[in-house]
């Protein structure tokens, strides 16, 4: 079959590869009608990580199942489903507790895995014809049959649920003001899941004018922090008092005004501006290890944290990828009801083999390939 | 009145003060029967805090009634309270929402404020014969009249509401294993609060024998860090899992077991032994201003902190000072019930006019003066 | 001051009474600017409880401040506030656990009070030019200055709350189905809070077109039962299972489509139509006395109930007046931030001369007034 | 292999039956080692069911794999488990939700399956040598290896969790006063878990003096409801209060102290002994079809409840079988740190031989047979 292989830092090929195949009685391959590429696809498409050449690349999948294990008993030939990106057992401490993003089965020594990506085990990626899902009843989420919403529940195995994940852990509910940083996808995502928990008000905060247009749009206030202090501008619109909650959708390659990377700094924007007994839900990635950090001590993933305003705040906080299968359900009936249309921040569909061009111009930045969705041939 | 009055630093004097009196309709006077000395209050003693000399201190306060306001409706003369640190309103945004430590009222411009501590309001300390409670309705915690379980009852207006808030913040449960770092008070009413909610195994890190005794004989697991690595311990004796919880009893003056200040390591400590999906109770103090730090973005609340493990594994953290009155009206229960006897940790009692000699000997960290209970001569 | 008292059964007069003045220090004198006719007023209306004659009704009010008692500290002479329909205390118990509706002050001997309602304590009601409000600074919910929103704020001293509670007593959350008994005001807005919460589908259960029609205006799906078994027809709609939560806004008073009183035909169809492990909010009236029951049993509030069937399925209920103040803050701000809009219930306003004309049409069902407001002229 | 086979109304004998074997890749075979009797065995044993004759009994097992299906992944031959009464698949919506007691997939056209029960499903009971475990690495809750803890761990597939279950329905926690009606082994159960959760004070209600002393044993206050009015006694023993949350452990085959079955009056006495605002907790059987009932309404499961009452208190309430799977993991830790001793409910232990005669006189209830364990001679 055809899929995405990275080959070295700023390239992917597609390339021929083995079909998968079913390895355990709880496997079903299916095969891939859309596969997004997203933005911590680029961490190891530029190198950054220790991912192999020869990695097939894409977590972000749904498709309509072609073959099936001896042991599945929910799912037939043609269900067409959504796969969240963790792979999870769904019967370990962590994935009985809802923490499917932090499965201890799947990826022994580590807890947590995923589809196609460096270090999240060995789970081949879905940027290809076919994929095999492992624990199958568990991973696979039914959708109608057909071809409605497609790009909307393509949002399903990731961006949508870590968006609602973010809000989910800071606790957003009616009448909620909320501030949320980055608008790129997942912090879209994020305030779009804001708004549905009931906020009243939802800040968003960037320098992209496209990107603000769009936060605009869903219902949300947009914040240049180019422009102005976003503290500032945030207690000016907000009556003078702090928001509710706080949401980080940037993570460690956080940047200030004048481009320079400071990679605690949208943490602490968020411990200014959420006021006491606030609730801060981060899912922007902060790493272990960045070879390219500005200091030795963010190299280790230590960054300088105003703890000391934290606690006296007596603020709280969520982190970590999201945990899909806690969210993935109830998103999808949202769709189906007409309720959610998260496909607004899909930018282009192009067909799997143009891929390497959408990498290069998704790494570039270049307007119209903020999303991407890939069409292999096969659907 | 007899009062603790502060003169300079290392310095309080049992001194004449005016006697306290109706301000507003909706205050009450007490008389003072117990109150303790808090090692937070010790901040304060060794000058490194802006209060001023005359401070009258104390805010670990229980007594009977006095005098009682026009508007106060739910007590009488003769009526023996517990009165929480935090002066709250009881009706701002924050109450209203049960953080009575983060009250928007009684301390204007800042959040929460407290008796007899310096910037958290004009409240004069309760180390003395009487003491003024304002919203006295609110804040009052009726208790059984006479003097059994007098010292059960003096933990209720601080640390054992402040070690059950560590318990509740880090969610402990049913079975769940926790670590507690430090045993001091705090972390006693801590380790203690877990095992009322639970916690199946509680291990109370610390090096000062007597306090590590006191922990296992509530029924907790001491590790002593000066002997090996706790980390190492802990996984040891959880059969090589990180714990479920964890729980921050030290704050800011944590110390390696070398004797050197290093502001993070507690926590620090806990991102590395709490297991992944955990969730972290901060009330040791983080401060934003430390003249005596060890650098000088401590100096400035910003410490190192291992942001990238924390959100590698999912952590949660919950911090700052307890809202008293979240959780008193139950530990008064527990108490009364014969289920809770925090009075554990109470090392010893003198009469109010031996405060001098009480702080000398708590700062100089004398045997049997961890948690001492001054008892007003008026009563 | 002139306000509405109660005759007669199916008599109310528009008459001078006592200005209300300040009893306590904590009390304020407000000038009513708005108050609805509740179905609940009916109740008394009808003669069917013992409300003794000279009773001034009206619990649903708002207004501005007049006069303020010494103890008051958060309010001035014109503020606009909103007033909760129970009355309580702040302080008590069930205050403190946020259960206001249940206050173990205000009506000694019961728990809960409320203004102008029979044996819910001696606040008089607020269909009047002025009105007492006891424990202000805790019963006052601070409004915006002007006259904007009047009519959405005016929804937020009873019926507003009292549907949100319904919903949060069904816990309904993102993606959630829904199925609300009845579309009469308080219907309705369960209805709206369930969609504010994020519901994926609500079906609305009633017989009446009009109400039918707000409905489906609102984003909910109507269903006439007198057109066919409602069980039949959610089924059909949902996919062939039952809705996840059930929303009880009709009471004791339900009836069957041939018109016959059925007391416990509403909680009997949700337990048939809410899916296994599903969760109801009951809201909707039970009495404990019932002159005018079917049945002796029903007289003494027992009923015949399915809960064989509610075991099986393992459901869950909540039940009650709602606590006004555990919401009516942030649906305020939901209104301010243009986020919600609970006036489209209001079907007329009407001078308080009026009162009178008002309730005999509302009590004849007649349209246009399914919901009044009430304009004193002082306002 | 031999068996516990129902024979016809009050008779059971151990005979000899076809092995399991391994039907899906996702099984195991496990040979029992300990399997309890039920009091739910005995519907069925006393004819008051439609089981069939054939039907192996026995829903309380644990024991030792045996073997295992080419998909299971976790478990090993030799691996001790305990195995909760529910059959779950781990994966359908209820399951995800924890809900695993109302599992859509085990028993089409039903909520929830069971091991050896009527109706609930095709699968066969464990009072026999060896066991049939569908979707093993979800059912499989593995123990420590040995047998240490036998018959504490033999109470984690049913009746700990049952117990648990009701203290968690009911919300139990710390400084709450509950009342238990019925002292069974559930009822025990359910008092021994709300101290564990931290209750002040459990109060159980039963006219057996042995079960009242096991009660009186485990920290509870014995409530003898054939000695005087067990309202009156509890608030009597509550200073004039009702307790804060109800359970019931009895059910429907409640009798009143005259001897007559009255299957409302368990509930009922709820409604009165719970304060306002508080929340029951119900696992004793509510049934929707019991030939046996007083009238004709109680054997369509239809009772006279008082929710007049209910409603005005604004009770809440849980019911149904426990999700036994949400439990048993955390009550296995206490019980492996010490922490819980469930097995002294178990009155006698007696080969699987002995089976009939066990049945016999816990069906007559003679002392000693209260909670018998059953040792297959395999193990």
């Amino acid at each position: 079959m055809k899929a995405v292989v990275y080959k070295e830092p700023h390239t992917v090929e597609v390339e021929e590869v083995p079909d998968p195949r079913i390895e355990s009685p709880t496997d079903v391959i299916i095969r891939v009608t859309s596969t997004a590429i997203c933005g911590s696809d680029l961490h190891m498409y530029e190198g950054r990580t220790a991912a192999e050449p020869g990695t097939v690349f894409g977590h972000e999948n749904m498709g309509v199942i072609e073959e099936i294990g001896s042991g599945v008993v929910s799912l037939r030939k043609g269900d067409r489903v959504s796969v969240p990106f963790n792979v999870a057992c769904g019967f370990c401490k962590n994935c009985l507790a809802q923490r499917t993003g932090f499965c201890l089965t799947v990826n022994p020594g580590f807890a947590g895995g995923a589809f196609g990506y460096v270090q999240m085990g060995p789970y081949t990626g879905g940027q290809a014809e076919y994929l095999r899902v492992p624990f199958a009843d568990f991973n696979c989420l039914p959708l109608p049959p057909g071809t409605e919403h497609e790009n909307d529940f393509a949002m399903l195995s990731d961006i949508f649920p870590t968006g609602y994940h973010a809000a989910a852990m800071a606790d957003v509910g009616t009448g909620d003001t909320v501030t949320v940083m980055g608008a790129g996808p997942v912090g879209l995502m994020a305030a779009y899941s804001s708004l549905l928990r009931g906020a009243a008000k939802v800040f968003v905060v960037d320098r992209v004018p496209n990107r603000l247009r769009l936060a605009e749009q869903i219902g949300a206030i947009p914040i240049n922090y180019a422009e102005a202090d976003p503290v500032m501008q945030i207690l000016d619109a907000n009556g003078g008092e702090g928001t509710d909650k706080g949401i980080d959708a940037v993570g460690y390659q956080a940047t200030v005004p004048e481009g320079e990377e400071q990679p605690a700094v949208v943490l602490d924007t968020l411990v200014e501006i959420v006021r006491p007994t606030g609730m801060l839900g981060v899912v922007g990635l902060y790493v272990t290890h960045d070879p390219g950090a500005p200091t030795e001590e963010a190299s280790r993933g230590e960054l300088l944290f105003k703890i000391g305003r934290f606690f006296e705040k007596g603020l709280r906080m969520g982190t970590g990828q999201a945990n899909v299968k806690s969210y993935n359900r109830q998103l999808r009936d949202m769709i189906i009801a007409g309720r959610a249309k998260p496909s607004f921040v899909v930018s282009k569909e192009v067909p799997l083999e143009a891929a390497p061009e959408a990498y290069a111009k998704f790494d570039a930045r270049e307007e119209g390939y903020s999303k991407v969705v890939l069409k292999p041939a096969a659907a």
